[in-house]
């Protein structure tokens, strides 16, 4: 793009909305009218077109994926983890769906005046833990501070760089008919237990986040098969959102089964109880994968080795029909469109 | 540093305060006990110890700097600039402060339910604008939406990478005696210009921050100097807190002049209006470099060819006395201590 966006009069675009609503930041169609009303039209460059996670950037010669994630999630403790490690294992699994190996992060905080620094240790200790586990550093750091009522207890800011596996290319474009969409697990475990805590909901068992880095398992998947396509991490707006996003960059149909997309029992219940379609609830620990057909089986078994792919399953397919559109057939047979998320139905869930 | 800690019963350690102030952001003391306390021994390692504005770091034999800032400023608009430009400039200048050539920013922001759409597309537009004269793609990014109450407007990260310089070796332990520390310009502009802004003082002429992006200038100066020993803007906590970290850092004292400091008249009256100490002030357009004296005159010969540098000077010298000291010749010849900033005297003026 060139710059002359700015040099004419550059009156703000018309919208829909004059202000910004809860909704813009839920990841679905309002946050992908900012990206395409006003980030990409004054920012654009062919990297950030790309419409990525992440950004992979030649420097000197070499590889690299850069990417960034801003957390708010509330309440900041939760069952699974606390606002730290979930800071850690995002940045680290969106470099993850660059086909990097995450090796560095920064690490910014925002807290309000009255925080208590117990919280802050206990956080700090979890980010820690998930950097080790996940085996990147945190290298540089910013802290501020905003008065009471101006922010809300604690907001964390990681970014990430991971060097890009040779011979992968991976990115949303690369999605073609034919190909396979695995997932390495059951869905909406995330979104549910921030939602169950927050509402102060009990059920027989207590739901967990799913929060987890899953570079160990992908790297592993991504040495042996140059072939995959496609990651991503289906985290704000779901497992619907993600696709959606996806079968738009790459112009291509998705076709999902639903008998094959694993949801836990307690999960499956409290949606029902919450009103809620786990397509569009939040994960923290899976990843999409999408490659040919014939890579499927070999991929799978990696997958089924590591404790978080376990459950690993072939979710559906890429079609030609129907481009830029999801389509679910359904237990009983029938098959329907599955779009982008439009409100917000679950705010600050990461 | 070893993972230790995380495997004891890790009990935060003894804190002066059980809850997080405003001065926990100040860039002073108690950021420094943040860092010295919970910090450094939960996330240590040998990058992040040295104690720089961003981290070195060496992958795939390429030499990197990476450096993170969140952005609270309060008002978002303020004379000479807006939170967004003032976001770009800032990290820019935080990889500027490593040696480093700024190639790569990444973009997250935290908006607040009801932020003017408005307001967003003026900022962004910032954003690109200081983008492009500072050379720098925006190549990822985030947005997160709190409700009403639960931020102030809009918070911005940015992160950035750059390729250091080679032949340099910036970092404050490479502090010398000898050195002679110099200043690209007058000092306080930006502090005293949100001050003013936000308690709707009006003086003669209004007092505009200096942000800008520095890195052309300090380019210059590098690719003919690789024996500059130290590269810090004074943002936060002002020249003093700056030098009282480098002295900390490099066991070396620190001896100013007064009567080399330029402060603009304007903003000299408002400091004695409002009675802050221009030295504790925040800078965004600043950089002191310290390094041998003989290669002074021709550092300030390029510096003052520059628009950001036409006011060059050398305001101090290194010394090997009073380690740890950061000392203040008056004009009236006596002598006194330059402290680190205590409490919050300036609070979100980045």
């Amino acid at each position: 793009m060139s710059g002359n966006i700015l040099e004419q009069s550059c009156p703000i675009p018309k919208s829909d909305y004059e202000h910004i609503l809860l909704a813009h930041g839920g990841g679905g169609k309002l946050t992908q009218q900012l990206i395409d009303k006003i980030f990409y039209p004054l920012l654009g460059n062919e990297i950030l077109a790309r419409g990525h996670d992440g950004a992979t950037l030649t420097t000197s010669g070499v590889k690299l994926a850069f990417t960034t994630d801003s957390f708010v999630v509330d309440p900041i403790f939760f069952p699974g983890g606390n606002i730290g490690d979930l800071a850690v294992n995002g940045t680290v699994n969106d470099l993850v769906c660059c086909g990097a190996i995450p090796k560095f992060i920064s690490l910014a905080f925002i807290l309000e005046e009255g925080l208590p620094i117990e919280d802050l240790w206990e956080i700090v200790k979890s980010i820690r833990h998930a950097a080790d586990k996940s085996g990147v550093k945190v290298v540089t750091g910013d802290t501020k501070v905003v008065g009471k009522g101006k922010g809300d207890r604690i907001f964390i800011n990681t970014s990430g760089i991971g060097e890009v596996i040779e011979g992968t290319n991976i990115g949303p474009e690369q999605c073609s008919p034919g190909d396979v969409i695995i997932i390495n697990g059951s869905i909406a475990d995330h979104g549910i237990a921030i939602m169950s805590k927050r509402e102060g909901f009990s059920f027989e068992t207590t739901i967990e986040s799913d929060t987890a880095s899953l570079n160990e398992m992908v790297t592993e998947v991504l040495n042996k098969y140059k072939s995959v396509h496609v990651l991503r991490d289906p985290t704000r707006g779901g497992l619907a959102s993600a696709l959606n996003e996806i079968s738009n960059s790459s112009k291509t149909g998705i076709t999902l089964y639903e008998d094959k997309i694993g949801i836990s029992e307690s999960v499956r219940g409290a949606c029902e109880i919450m009103g809620f379609d786990p397509l569009y609830i939040a994960n923290e620990g899976k990843i999409l994968m999408i490659l040919p057909e014939k890579d499927a089986p070999g991929v799978l078994d990696i997958l089924r080795t590591h404790r978080e792919g376990k459950e690993a399953a072939i979710i559906g397919y890429v079609t030609e029909e129907d481009p830029g559109f999801v389509k679910l057939r359904t237990t009983i047979g029938s098959s329907r469109i599955v779009d982008m998320i439009t409100g917000e139905q679950l705010p600050r869930i990461c």
